[in-house]
């Protein structure tokens, strides 16, 4: 929960003045949140996000992630729209920060997990990566499998401190992910951080997708894997082929997935796994005590890997 | 910034089906407030607020405070007002709190405090004040004169850590007010928290007076007492005559001071101080580590009563 960056009402007034929204009402901080700072910003227009773009996100990356929501919200993706102020332009400065208005989505994202929700985000997915295909600009993924073993090396030997032997079993995870990682699947625009905290419900419908400030050009299926961790795993880590058989399933009837997504989908979702297992590692080590947000457990995710490193084929995700 | 109790899609839908206010379309927590949980709650007929009660407000006194703030809203105090479910009543429970929704005002506090806020602040304030006065219930001061010594000595010697002979010091001006204290001011309904966070103005005017969970029945001029301290000392803790000035002659154009309430000023703006430092104090000595929270510096409050310690006359606060 965190607000990083106050705002006072004179800074909403002059902010404001720069677009066609009419006059501010209200500016409240939102909890939610752990990157940026966000706001529930209400004009005599009607209600808005107004977000101020924290360290963690780079600027010269914010184009391409208001482009592309700008481009999938016109295509019927439920995503946030960046409003354009009088020059035109959705992006400027606002407390020594970059900052812009985004169109207000209804719903809230879901707290426990149905099945139910699972086939819903599977289709809302596949929409996406298809409302994604003709979207003209591309950003590397800075968190790929190459990023990983340096990361986990900045992180360093501590790691065993939460288990010994972490380090090393990593590095050795690392090394097979290298050897296996897929080269040549259908890539372009992915979310790449579909968490259900991400993705808003209504009547049991996907309202909204956020957050995509991890969004790149990479592997469409790496994406489904990040959903396959992010989704169907219990508090208690258990896998729930349920929840996995509905999202595979729920994509497949919007986009179908060739056989070499298929046959991948193993080592992608331990490559998917692995990804939030180090940047959790990573943070583990290095949030200052005080900080605003607390770090979230990393072994979470070495469970997941490892329930992953168990899988030889698709099917025992419950895809048909 | 803190939402203590989190509440799901299906915990609002729940509760709001038993108002008559429309579905939900959205419901977020809020980052400000340090008492309860609050949620910006958007329903197909317009913005509310949604407050869950936490631990240190009294369920027993929700009733006071709700009537309250029905009454000085019927009668154009702009504050929150208790929106009534199906059954009529303002409260039931949910996620194991009790919880009220409230309409929803426009406007934003004040970070940084000019002289006109004050004076808006003063008139606001009386004005409360005389529509409170056909309010007929009543609630004692919880945190009144004679509570302030119990609470400082519960919190103990420890204090002497933050500034050495502290607690000595203290003890020596609580036997002083316990003295001065006076006795036969008019009472009555008094907002006894009003700082620059729960106030909100829109165009330089109020618009909106929230937080009044520790209301209560006191003297009229110990508010305004609160309100000197809260509003007209800066950053470095010097006091500023001009805002208090205006602060004063705004009240006092609305609801004239007694002679009595006058004389008064002095030591009831000390015991302002020394409520909201033994209750720091008591804070910053008893906050778990990892709160949500974090603690305020009790001894801005101890540098504030030092300067009402040298006024012996209320014209020293530029009172006309």
């Amino acid at each position: 929960m965190a607000v990083y960056t106050d705002v006072s009402g004179e800074d909403v007034d002059g902010f404001l003045a720069q677009y066609a929204l009419g006059e501010a009402l209200s500016c409240v901080g939102i909890a939610e949140g752990i990157e940026n700072s966000n706001f529930a910003l209400t004009t005599t227009s009607g209600p808005f996000i107004l977000t101020l773009y924290e360290r963690r996100v780079s600027v010269a990356d914010l184009p391409y992630f208001l482009g592309l929501m700008e481009h999938l919200a016109a295509v019927g993706v439920p995503c946030p729209t960046p409003v354009a102020g009088r020059d035109g332009r959705p992006l400027r400065q606002l407390n020594d920060r970059t900052a812009a208005i985004f169109t207000f989505l209804p719903g809230m994202w879901p707290r426990r997990i149905e099945p139910d929700h699972c086939a819903e985000i599977g289709e809302a997915l596949a929409r996406l990566h298809l409302a994604g295909a003709d979207f003209d600009q591309a950003r590397v993924n800075g968190l790929g499998v190459e990023d990983w073993r340096p990361i986990l090396e900045e992180t360093g030997q501590a790691v065993d401190e939460l288990r010994p032997g972490l380090y090393d079993d990593v590095r050795r995870a690392l090394d097979a992910l290298d050897v296996d990682w897929p080269k040549s699947l259908p890539i372009g625009a992915i979310h790449a951080d579909l968490f259900p905290d991400n993705v808003f419900f209504r009547s049991g419908r996907v309202s909204g997708i956020i957050d995509f400030y991890f969004a790149c050009t990479d592997a469409f299926a790496y994406d489904v894997a990040i959903c396959l961790n992010a989704w169907c795993f219990e508090k208690d880590l258990s896998f729930n082929i349920t929840k996995a058989r509905r999202l595979l399933n729920g994509y497949g009837r919007v986009r179908e997935f060739s056989a070499a997504e298929r046959d991948a989908l193993p080592t992608l979702a331990r490559g998917a796994a692995m990804r939030f297992l180090v940047t959790r590692l990573f943070d583990w080590f290095n949030t200052p005590e005080h900080a605003l947000v607390t770090p979230k457990d990393p072994l979470e995710y070495w469970d997941r890997f490892r329930f992953h490193a168990t899988v030889d084929e698709p099917g025992a995700y419950g895809l048909d």
